[in-house]
C-alpha cells in the first residue's frame, strides 16, 4: 500500500496529519482527528477508519469500544499533504457525546 | 464578541485551532487551515474568513491577494473545542493551485 510522498514526508518528520471525516451520503462533516503512518495504513488496508489518539498515544480504531465504526468510502488529501478528507459510512454517532457530529455547537454570527 | 471557553482555553495555551471550510451550498469541503484568537475574532467581526498562517506567522485574510474570499455563513465547533467548522460562500477557487477544493487528489482504496 503506497502512501503519496506529499503525505509520507510529514510522517518522516513525525508530524501527524489531520483527518476530516465526512458522511459520504449527506456531506455532513462529522469529526476531525489525527493520523500517523500506521493509522493511515490500517485504514487503507482494512477499510475501517483508524486514527492516532493523541491523548492515549495509541492507535484508535474508530468505534472499537462504542460500535460507532466508520467504513472508508473514499479518501483525498490536500495540496500541502498534511490533511486528509475521509468519506465515510458512519454507523451511529460519530461523537462520544452521542451526537451524530462532533460539530454540534454553533457560535452566533452577526456580521 | 465572546468566544466560547471551550475554544478560548486553547488560545490561552497558545494552541491554534483547526478550521475546516465547507461550501455552505454544496457541502464540499474546501480546505483546512488554522486560527488563533485574533483570526477568529476578525472572522466573527467582519464576516470575512481570516486564518493564521503558520508559514508566514501572520494573520491571513483569505483571498486578500487572490480575491478568492470566503464569506462566513455559519460556524460551529467540536466537542473538544479545538476544531471549527466554517460554512462559507467561496468566491472562486479555495486552493492556491486554482482548484475549487484543496482536497482534489485521491488515494485509491481497494479494501
Amino acid at each position: 500500500m503506497n502512501i503519496p510522498t506529499e503525505i509520507s514526508k510529514h510522517f518522516e518528520d513525525s508530524v501527524l496529519v489531520a483527518a476530516i471525516a465526512q458522511d459520504f451520503t449527506t456531506g455532513e462533516v462529522l469529526m476531525l482527528a489525527w493520523m500517523n503512518r500506521e493509522a493511515l495504513l490500517s485504514t487503507l488496508e482494512t477499510g475501517q477508519v483508524t486514527y492516532w489518539s493523541r491523548s492515549r498515544n495509541s492507535l484508535w480504531r474508530k468505534g472499537e469500544s462504542s460500535g460507532s465504526t466508520q467504513k472508508l468510502m473514499g479518501i483525498s488529501y490536500d495540496c500541502d499533504g498534511d490533511a486528509l478528507l475521509l468519506k465515510v459510512e458512519q454507523i451511529g454517532a460519530a461523537c462520544h457525546t452521542g451526537e451524530r457530529s462532533c460539530f454540534h455547537r454553533s457560535i452566533p454570527i452577526t456580521a
